[in-house]
């Protein structure tokens, strides 16, 4: 099991520390996301100046390409992937619910047709832990059921109740399985309501897991609601434990959310932002392509310190850009990504320090200026 | 004027050096392509790694985008593109011929319009000098007339000889210029035919330049007869200077050629090929597609000390390759232009070493076993 140490407090906010398989991890901590086996356009080099301490993998993706018998050949993804620090798998029911097609839920698990050649496939909670320990995942996460938005509280009741009853089968299997060497997480779900998710909360807790993740949110709610419920559910969950808030969000939420106690997060926004040619920067964001910068020899934020920002004109990246070389991705998801991972390095840092509320401060006064 | 030093030779194989504003260059050479101010890809560090002494930008292309405006600002390609190398600048005709709308050809130039935008410019022999010093090039190559293969005698003459008469004002405009600061090369045009070759040689040397090239080869003829007319041609450049081939080509091709007495190479294929999924190595080319190397532990060759061999597996360049990742595009070029750099660079060896016949002949073995 997870040995999660708090080290820092300041208000909700909180700074720890705890081990894997494949080295310590210090939270809050920020998780670039390499859906298959690569965090698109970077390579494991890249990431680490960028100061990433893990990634996440996408089970369902890795599980169809290239499977597990290829994955299992290197003994798990880290080999595979040349990549030698923790690695966080989620547990494929996200895709199956957003991307498979002809999928069926019963209380077995998801059958789904493959979206790239239509092949039958059974996700069960036993299946989904299966692959992720092919794939020598740090952290595996729980199979859930995820909720179409918005849903109705007996649609959301349905879903949390099979989603705990999915967790107790994860657990037991896990534990049979792994003897705890990797970490399994536990999700919390349901949907936009307040009683649920404090039931859910209490549900998940009660089976007992090394670390807990509030699933379900940023899935087209307004701002306001995904973070009423984060408000919500966050102090639900023990406070021994790493609280992963999963797949969000934009830099301000990251912020508002490390305020209220969350430890870990993902989310595809700075690679996939790089590759619209938006880029975060600590006084906003900024299109690669404005005609503004076509000659601007300055970099993207003069205060980065990233690979990119230390070499590159902001003219040569919208050159770059709108010339689509394959180049611009790269040299855009080097700087969205070192920006993500510092920003909530820098939370850390804060934490540590006792200054987090000048921090969050400074945070805004920057983009307003 | 470039001082080409002649170090050793081994028959007509030479192996020299020459300065530039940017450093010194080792022969024989070869460039890898970065068209738009980046090769495909890469980044000036890998190509670096890779032994890249010296690269090609084009200059139709870099004339339209991003334009000498831009690339002014940063006093030229280097800087703009981070690469603190020298860099060879193409003419601008070649791509004018193969790539522009409604090209029309004078005595003054090629009036064309861009192939992006449709707009109208003028590529007179001084406009391209001019645009090649905007962009800080090290090697200028002079303005020549490209032909159509198959093209008839008659048609032959008039192209070299207007590509005689724009050398002559190519010349004249650049010493004006530069004060000769960065070099001038000649090209050698003259078709397919073995009288003409001499005579373009024979008129180029007599107006004189600080090295040359051969144009208008690998345009789709025959192997045979491209090596017929390198052969041909070759002996008539002065030896004094370093030569070039330019646009070619194939590794054999390049073998070859080295043991016919040329210095310099640029081509597409390391890159080109990468993209398509084709590895060079030393027993042959490989699609890293095919299905064999689904589960290959293995590197794409286990001689090649590049990156890519040092770190992945051939199974996993297969997955994300299968996935198109943009990371394929990356370590796939990263391991073509190191196999080609180093090729050329392990010729130059032999030659200094006095074995390159048994190079010539290694080569080949290793590609029959
Ligand atoms: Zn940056
Ligand atoms: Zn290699």
């Amino acid at each position: 099991m997870i040995d999660f140490k708090l080290i820092s407090q300041s208000g909700a906010a909180r700074a720890g520390v705890f081990d894997t398989l494949h080295g310590q991890i210090e939270t809050p901590v920020f998780m670039p996301v390499g859906t298959l086996a690569t965090v698109k356009a970077l390579s494991p080099e890249e990431l680490k100046a960028a100061g990433a301490q893990i990634i996440l993998g996408n089970t369902y993706h890795l599980y169809l390409r290239p499977g597990c018998d290829i994955v299992g050949r290197f003994a798990g993804l880290h080999r595979f992937m040349h990549w030698d620090r923790p690695i966080l798998t989620d547990s494929g029911g996200f895709q199956v619910f957003s991307l498979a097609k002809l999928r069926k839920l019963t209380e077995a698990g998801y059958a789904f047709q493959s979206h790239i050649d239509g092949s039958r496939h059974m996700l069960s909670p036993e299946k989904s832990i299966e692959v992720q320990i092919c794939l020598n995942s740090d952290i595996i996460m729980c199979l859930d059921q995820c909720l179409e938005h918005p849903a109705s509280h007996e649609q959301a009741v349905a879903a949390l109740e099979l989603t705990t009853r999915w967790a107790a089968r994860c657990k037991t299997f896990w534990r049979e399985q792994t003897e705890c060497r990797n970490s399994l997480f536990g999700i919390v779900q349901g949907g936009m309501f307040a009683d649920l998710r404090q039931r859910s909360a209490e549900a998940i807790a009660e089976i007992g897991f090394p670390g807990y993740a509030i699933g379900g949110l940023s899935v087209g709610e307004p701002k306001d609601l995904m973070m009423e419920m984060a408000a919500h559910t966050l102090p639900l969950l023990p406070a021994d434990r790493p609280r992963y808030i999963m797949g969000v969000g934009t830099p301000e939420d990251l912020v508002e959310l490390v305020a209220l106690g969350a430890d870990m997060f993902d989310c595809v926004m700075p690679t996939r932002n790089a590759r619209n040619g938006q880029m975060f920067t600590d006084r906003g964001t900024i299109n690669i392509c404005n005609a503004r910068f076509r000659d601007d020899e300055g970099p993207v934020d003069p205060s980065c310190d990233c690979y990119t920002c230390r070499h590159y004109s902001l003219a040569y990246l919208r050159h770059l850009y709108t010339a689509r070389e394959i180049l611009a991705y790269r040299l855009n998801s080097i700087h969205n990504v070192h920006y993500y991972v510092n920003l909530v390095n820098s939370m850390r840092e804060a934490i540590l320090a006792g200054t987090f509320d000048q921090f969050r401060k400074a945070f805004y006064t920057k983009r307003e200026g």
